[in-house]
């Protein structure tokens, strides 16, 4: 073996050892986390926003230095945009934090209790999760929010954040550990991972024993290296491909409306319309319409045959634009012969995130409702309700596109699992 | 490359269309399974137990042949035990099947409902989650088990059994194809993997986007193996390292009972009791009187120092003893200062599946309860109830040893997910 490859075994080792070591105390951290009372987490929780507040000029210089580092790195500007914190910014987070406090802690909740014939008294209580990996991309307010959430919910965190965030996350979490110790609670509650070998990632991912869920919160080559490598449970925050369906006996105008805003209120975001079906009755009326209001929303079309056939300067779609998340002014629209077609369609491109039909025809809709499986079915609204606040869920981490354990908004109770406490008096079976 | 090469890398391909295409055939089946009634479900259960009873001497003679390939395999008593079909196990399977059909149908039950300040109505609603693969040892009773249960739940399911109980599962599940065929439903609602390479288990744990969840039950090995490889979520039905903690107030002969039918009722279940923990204050009086009824049941019993020196013929425990699932007549016993060093041990080596405290104080039982994280926390009762049956479950599919999802005995509701429905009436956001 040569010098540098015993250096690389060495350096890789010492990464598996330092990201076990954080396993060891977040598991560490969690247990006496599970004993706070409502009342203790949430007088934490106030002080976690009064020292976000208090650190506003260390974090915002951290931010400009990242910002710096990123645009000289080259990023583009919608990711230099997600990554700037403004002073209106750094209030919403620290407003966000505050508000947790107001939301019911799930912890302890009974969920159910039943008593057996032989006197057993069953208990399903809901209790923390334990230790939580989350793994994200540049987007600051997501170390802070996910720190919070998992903070309420009495879980431990160990946060991974894209790298070009790390001096912003590193000036939060220093803040939120003052909070942590002035309430005498170990700093390794909040942990972040800060060792930028991916290799880290992957070790993180397959603490089995030690980490109890991954949540990947991102685009698709994160998600596809997380869940390949991961040997604790991962909830997938994946991809939002949108569709809405406009059945044949919809009113034209509301339609319109509501595509309109699925897709130009904000098209960067997982919730946005993706994909216009039409039925193919309505379709040579609806659709010059539907294409005049959203070329001054300045959108981009791309058409099947029977849609290009209808408007003849919307752009050929391609075998790969049914399945693109565009997170872009662009929309690609399909004439379909009915329902059912569409409900394949759905089905085969859906990314299981949300999607909408517009009608009035009851069996039209619950056949759309029923068959869809994306985790939000919507009828006659737009897509862009799938969100915790929306929800009215008051606080989300994520929205997830799996179907184990928690499937569309993640909000606080989704953040907890149960235990069984079985009550006896000498029972043997 | 060589030839023989070549055909190596054509089978593994082979393998992997073979496995792929019974990915996709099963989630077309459980497009069909979404839309049976409760009562279609039923009368399908009714022709399945039929179908079982009928083909009685195909079943037995097919479990003839794997018995005599078994035993010149050379395999255990033990497990020729599991894999042995008589006529009352038989009767056992077909009535497990027939009382299914009592059992409520959770799939379509509203689990909340609420409406938004905007008029949105927001409906979670459980669904089946798709399909399940369920890959399990040579027990053939899991094979009809996990076929009705999916079913009853909407699920498609792929079977993966231990090869030597491969001949009587197929004629299970031929049996099963024609009850299904009778009721005009394709025979890939259940489907047996036979591929005896265990590449093709691996292809089918990957198979992302068509298989929604894998049940890996049985040892350690299989279970590892299945994690390490998995890229579908995974709900482990794993090893019961299950303890029993006695505290210094616990009535003695309530805590001998208690033990005695923990651990010697049915020694090699994962709900059986392994490790006993006794505090330092009634060790003395107690653990001879323990001892002296559990050497009558044949338990061999091995102890830490302090045992050791109470009871002079217990074998010194090695390290390995405290994490071992002995699944025999073996008893590990350690002596303790107080409750939080049981929970602290409990914490370390339990596999998280069903600990006991017996004791009076209700600041230790409540302390045990609250800090020991396993599915299930009992005071004052054998660990041998954790069972769906025992819980009133009905019917369970296994006992979930993960924190996700699913928790302890894993029914019916816990084979679904759930999806939201929102009713609009031309919202925008």
């Amino acid at each position: 073996m040569t010098t540098s490859a015993n250096a690389s075994a060495n350096t890789s080792s010492t990464i598996a050892a330092q990201v076990h070591d954080m396993g060891l105390r977040a598991q560490a951290a969690s247990r006496v986390l599970a004993t706070l009372s409502a009342r203790a987490k949430n007088d934490v929780l106030a002080d976690m926003a009064d020292a976000i507040a208090d650190a506003r000029p260390a974090i915002l210089a951290a931010n400009a230095r990242d910002l710096e580092a990123a645009r000289e790195a080259g990023l583009s500007d919608a990711m230099l945009d997600r990554l700037l914190l403004t002073t209106d910014r750094l209030d919403a987070i620290v407003s966000a934090v505050r508000n947790l406090r107001d939301l019911p802690d799930p912890v302890g909740q009974e969920l159910s209790r039943w008593v057996r014939p032989n006197g057993l008294i069953i208990r399903k209580v809901r209790v923390p999760i334990g230790v939580i990996a989350m793994i994200y991309e540049a987007r600051p307010n997501v170390t802070v929010d996910a720190a919070a959430l998992c903070f309420k919910t009495s879980n431990a965190v160990i946060l991974r954040c894209g790298r070009e965030a790390l001096g912003t996350s590193q000036a939060f979490v220093n803040a939120l550990h003052s909070a942590l110790a002035r309430n005498h609670l170990p700093p390794d509650c909040i942990q972040l991972l800060s060792i930028l070998d991916y290799s880290a990632v992957t070790q993180l991912v397959q603490l089995e024993g030690l980490v109890d869920l991954v949540i990947p919160r991102g685009g698709e080559t994160l998600i596809r290296a997380v869940t390949a490598q991961a040997r604790v449970p991962v909830i997938k925050h994946y991809k939002g491909v949108c569709h809405i369906y406009v059945h044949a006996d919809a009113d034209p105008d509301e339609a319109i409306a509501i595509i309109e805003n699925a897709k130009c209120s904000r098209p960067g975001v997982c919730n946005a319309c993706e994909k216009v079906l039409v039925h193919e009755a309505i379709a040579p009326t609806f659709l010059p319409r539907l294409a005049e209001r959203l070329r001054a929303n300045h959108v981009e079309l791309r058409g099947d045959p029977a849609t290009c056939a209808i408007l003849p300067d919307a752009l050929p779609a391609t075998p790969d634009d049914w399945d693109a998340e565009y997170l872009d002014l662009v929309l690609a629209i399909a004439v379909v012969p009915s329902v059912q077609a569409a409900i394949d369609h759905v089905n085969r491109h859906s990314s299981h995130h949300s999607d909408s039909i517009l009608g009035a025809d009851p069996a039209a809709l619950d056949a759309f409702t029923a068959q869809v499986d994306s985790a939000c079915v919507y009828t006659n609204a737009s897509t862009r309700f799938t969100d915790g606040g929306e929800f009215g869920m008051g606080a989300e981490i994520g929205i997830s596109t799996d179907k184990l354990h928690a499937r569309g908004p993640m909000g606080l109770e989704e953040l907890t699992s149960y235990k069984y406490i079985i009550t006896g008096s000498g029972q043997t079976r």
